[in-house]
């Protein structure tokens, strides 16, 4: 099942699909959570959407403008240097043997079809399409072979990167967190309609129509059930909590020039049996600093 | 004004301070948040606690328990390597000229005398004392010079860190976020009773008695209104929002042989201005992954 979360005339709503259309589930049930993070905290989720669902009217999607499917997850756990040919590309070289977790903040999400924000102090901004493990039931101590049953489904991502910013300290974390600079969607898709995992999956991110990553989610160097048992020995994993697994080869910064985004550009990223996750690229506005009253 | 965040007998309420006494302001207006990130959010917050503290009824300080002051702000933004003395006792030893931000999620918290948990994956956990800033007022770009005008307020920070893990990649983020490692607290502490930017407060941390950090806060190499300018060059920051301002040396990684901490040993850090925060160390307890129904 796939799970859109929207916002149509001021009102967010949650649809699901079904064959061609979209049903507008919150139409049918008001209480509902329209962020698929909080969704996930309700152990009854499913019968409430399949019962939604029933009496739900058909969403018109022209009309509506999409949300991150996950705007409140308590945690985003990204994962660098996670693909073999990535690591060669990066200044790192060396294969790790531990994955490189890292955080993000909710706020610098964005959704599909939302402007990716170059910022004004940095011409840096860089693409990296990734495949996303959400989280469906708490655990610590995950082990590896029980490590999907806590997989609730997948969505994707478009972790956008300030490189300059990356790399002004031994932590990433400023250049990973830009407000507007973390796209994800276009919708979450429920774990039941991907193999085990998100195993074998093509990834493919195109810049103005150009492919410049193609890789296939089997290149994971750690794949999800290891990512999900290493991050749970530290932290208890919670639903809506956001694996964000790595991205393979062919980003800007790995090239011989360095090509960085700019206003205008237009980032697809797509994974298969996911969708496409287009976002185009502005320029952050100058917005001058509220004067306190 | 200190503002206490506590549980009593299962109620989760706010007191404030009046001369020797604490108010249960929670009592005297139910609605009011019981987290101080919350709390913040609400621009009307100084009138409410005011209005309520008229008619509270006096709270018994023995009988409730703390909660963290903040539980789930937007952001937990830490800062590595911002005392000069504890740069050179790192591996890092080059002074930065950038602070080395990076975050820890809400799920890491803990309160003032809660058990600090030394996870079972490893013997290496260590303390960091540390001065917390809190955002009272959102801003994006702000200036150095307006920067103190964002700042509601501030508590103490140990932010607990598992030094095998922090070290088994690139990026520190797991070390820096098992649960039950970050202790803050005992309270929050408005800015009005403190010196601009938490300058000059003598900053100590005390393990069983002995005195193991001994600095004052000026020694940052980054002061409070630059590291807010820089976080905001590249996010906005919220109500709430915690700046983890680094520690001094003194650590126990740093020491040659390094120490680490066992269970039931007690760790104090006490800022001047704002009390102590204490927490006894205490092994993860084995519990069985849950099996599914």
């Amino acid at each position: 099942m796939k799970i859109l979360s929207f916002l149509q005339e001021g009102r967010a709503g949650l649809a699901v699909q079904s064959g061609p259309e979209w049903l507008d589930v919150s139409r049918a049930d008001p209480t509902l959570p329209t962020d698929v993070a909080v969704l996930l905290g309700d152990p009854q989720w499913q019968g409430r959407l399949a019962r939604a669902a029933e009496r739900a009217p058909r969403l018109d999607l022209p009309t509506v403008k999409f949300l991150s499917p996950l705007r409140a997850p308590q945690k985003i756990l990204c994962v660098g240097l996670n693909y073999v040919d990535h690591v060669a590309e990066s200044p790192y070289k060396q294969q790790p043997t531990y994955p490189t977790f890292f955080p993000r903040f909710a706020s610098s999400l964005i959704a599909h079809e939302q402007p990716m924000i170059r910022p004004r102090v940095s011409d840096q901004l860089d693409y990296e399409g990734e495949l996303v493990v959400v989280i469906g039931r708490q655990g610590r101590h995950i082990g590896v072979q029980r490590a999907l049953e806590h997989v609730a489904g997948y969505t994707i991502f478009n972790e956008g990167s300030v490189r300059d910013y990356q790399f002004k300290s031994p932590q990433w974390s400023v250049g990973k967190n830009f407000d507007g600079t973390g796209a994800c969607g276009p919708w979450f898709v429920t774990a039941d309609e991907l193999p085990p995992g998100g195993k074998g999956l093509r990834l493919t991110t195109r810049v103005n129509g150009r492919v410049e990553q193609d890789a296939s989610t089997d290149d994971m160097i750690f794949d999800v059930p290891t990512l999900i048992a290493l991050a749970s020995e530290a932290m208890t994993l919670l639903p809506g909590d956001m694996l964000v697994t790595g991205t393979p080869a062919g980003v800007g910064f790995g090239k011989k020039p360095q090509v960085y985004l700019r206003a205008g550009d237009l980032c697809e990223v797509e994974v298969e049996g996911i969708g496409v996750l287009r976002n185009a690229v502005a320029d952050e506005a100058v917005v001058q600093e509220a004067v306190p009253a």
